[in-house]
């Protein structure tokens, strides 16, 4: 990580590349076309931890966004702010729409505290080497499991109709690591259905893991 | 469970007395003065895995609260929605303040993403029985030492300034947990007076888990 100073105009997101909780904001940064300059912290080698970091985000953690001149820190508390002081395009169905809103947030948050925390990378290396994959597998399954029964009354185009919100990005980063735990997306057809049309959006092509500087040129390959 | 209509004047909340995302839910509503008829679903038991619970939630937890003739689920879910349709008293600060709302959300992702879901029932069960209150410990830890940190900037009375807000209640429910592993409180004196000052409220006290219908009368006694 390089200096910076708080304030500044051209916001700064601190992200490492495989991270999905980057990659909500990588996302919807883009979607709501708001450039911004990647600082790139290395999870492999603890830099998430270091004593620079840990003034940006106590949490250990990225990603962390510098807009404002404020530091805020946990991807969905992230997203809301974004929402909040940049509502287009909107992230979220209408205010004159409560239940709507929250089939979205409901989703949201069944991958970003059900799924996506009991398997990051702080978790699986408590782990035995040999039980991360299967644990990973375990967790994601419930997860899209759930998102998929309620997809099947939600659904449209994306997971609530056919707007782009919170509950797509959600389910956007958290398809990098179904796919690296081997989680067999014909259980879950509408979900990866969804994915798929993601993808069609530069905003999402643009934030995925293999598109960023931080990916090791030997990952690319590979993938 | 017993039968029930999905539409009802009368909010419906299905709970489990330790359950600390019910706990959330059963303090907002009692703090937004919205009286509810609890339904008990024994997690002990796999009640939440019936295919009677798994109608109303598809995620197999609890809380499910049944309000305005919807079933909500995904506890962040429905303190967005209670707030967004019941503003008074206000759990978030002002609209006018989104920096503020984001710290508020931040310190309840912070519990409700990277602590509740790592050390809950489903998750402790895969691990050895000898290692599952050390794993609680570590989760905790790891969130609480960010949260006083945090904490450090924003507290007044509660977590954020004065008011009561989203950040107090999800701390309130993962202070249970912390009890029971024995974490440390010493370490987190901002979170132990807060803790000590939300329980001063009859919301908050009526809502702890000793305070439930569904709690044996031996852990009462043994408490």
């Amino acid at each position: 990580m390089t200096e910076q100073k708080v304030d500044t105009p051209k916001p700064i997101l601190y992200t490492y590349f495989r991270s999905s909780c980057s990659g909500r904001i990588r996302a919807a940064l883009n979607l709501k076309g708001i450039p911004y300059e990647p600082r790139y912290v290395n999870l492999l080698t603890e830099e998430q931890n270091s004593e620079e970091h840990l003034k940006l985000n106590p949490n250990g953690k990225v990603p962390v966004l510098i807009i404002d001149g404020l530091q805020l820190t946990q991807s969905m508390a992230i997203l809301e702010y974004l929402e909040e002081t940049r509502p287009e395009p909107a992230l979220l169905p209408s205010r004159s729409d409560p239940a709507r809103r929250a089939v979205v947030r409901s989703i949201s948050d069944i991958i970003a505290a059900d799924v996506q925390p009991v398997q990051n990378l702080g978790v699986l290396r408590r782990l035995p080497a040999d039980g991360r994959k299967p644990w990973g597998r375990w967790v994601v399954d419930n997860g899209f499991r759930a998102v998929e029964a309620i997809l099947q009354k939600s659904a449209g185009r994306y997971c609530v109709g056919d707007q782009v919100t919170f509950a797509d990005i959600c389910v956007y980063g958290q398809m990098w690591n179904a796919l690296r735990y081997e989680v067999d997306m014909k259980e879950y057809p509408i979900l990866a259905g969804v994915y798929e049309r993601l993808l069609e959006l530069d905003a999402f092509r643009d934030a995925l893991w293999i598109n960023q500087e931080d990916c090791p040129a030997e990952q690319r390959q590979h993938s």
